[in-house]
């Protein structure tokens, strides 16, 4: 449809903006997508009391309304700016970059964008995000990379969270795994419990190892 | 946005066709909707096989992609005819008439339409059933209702799964139930476990009644 192509068009164009602001300050943006109560909120409160004094994180919350998980991100400490978008179901490039002139993240830190919980048209919208990270929760079932194929593709990363609740529900995790490589063979898989801690030190790895390489790149 | 007015505008009017093609078969239709994961397959599969001898369901199923859905339905023995969206992310008006043309439905039946698991983008098109029923389920959280204020409104159900998982899970029941009458106070609200048959009962009355209202009306 030639209207969707201008309207995707045009985001695309304003997230390249976004990509070489990020590119001139030295920021690791990463677009954090995930259907409605995967955990995302609570993977950052955590990320950022575990990383926050080493790794300098501001954040970006999406939400169709209420400030709850700013007021969540709020308590870590650190800069956050919500951005309603009403009956609008992802953010966009200007919208972010409107957020960007509120928040004012700092040169050489990283900026977590919290979308809105969507596994279906985030996907499509480029942020200017260095890469999108997928989270899955276990209770979600183990089929939603092949449901939802267009996120886990485009996605780099997938946490999968909630691993503490295996016990509980019918999940075959190798399946999981198998059909998130069906969709995305390069897909980083990390299993954690944000709320139990467990899982978390790779993700912290991979972290710092790509806030360290977007600054050599911006370096280079 | 003029442009948005007329796409709804436009289904609006597909929906209503749909509407009186129900009424015109006395099938009661609902539409399902929720966020990925909620347990809505596995709502219909065990709804079908308590209810299907006494009240004949039928089902169409929405997904980006796979038959996965369908297949689990169909082996309950109902008919089902799968709508794959590709990229999009919510079923349409015109979508599920081409889908009912294909499915069928024998007069005097209980149509389900099981929407792509999105808690966005389906609040916003009507397509002709006789109430949206949202299915949120204990893992997701109790902040839902408030975080996506338009689809909780748009529904006249909600079912609450996966209650078996309170236990493991930081979650207020009571909380959740006030949001919920906070976004619209006439919410129906029943708690169930699909996977362990708990609170199943008043859904299934509440169901035989609607099937026998909307039996009524058509008659009248």
């Amino acid at each position: 449809m030639a209207l969707r192509e201008e309207i995707l068009g045009k985001n695309n164009r304003l997230a390249e903006r976004n990509r070489g602001w990020f590119g001139g300050r030295n920021i690791l943006a990463l677009n954090l997508v995930s259907a409605p109560g995967s955990g995302k909120t609570t993977l950052l409160e955590r990320t950022i009391r575990d990383l926050g004094g080493a790794l300098p994180i501001n954040v970006i919350e999406g939400d169709q309304a209420t400030v709850n998980d700013a007021e969540r991100i709020r308590a870590t400490g650190c800069k956050v700016v919500q951005i309603n978008t009403g009956s609008g179901c992802h953010l966009e490039a200007d919208m972010l970059a409107r957020g960007l002139r509120k928040l004012d993240p700092p040169l050489n830190s990283v900026l977590m964008i919290e979308n809105v919980g969507n596994l279906v048209c985030p996907a499509l919208f480029d942020l200017g995000e260095r890469a999108k990270v997928a989270i899955l929760s276990v209770p979600e079932g183990e089929d939603k990379p092949i449901k939802y194929p267009h996120m886990f593709r485009a996605a780099r990363v997938m946490i999968l969270n909630k691993i503490d609740l295996l016990p509980y529900v019918d999940f075959d995790l190798d399946r999981c795994i198998g059909y998130t490589r069906r969709v995305n063979p390069g897909m980083r898989v990390f299993q954690v419990s944000a709320t139990k801690g467990d899982g978390l030190a790779q993700w912290y790895d991979w972290l710092r190892a790509e806030a360290r390489t977007s600054q050599q790149e911006a370096i280079a």
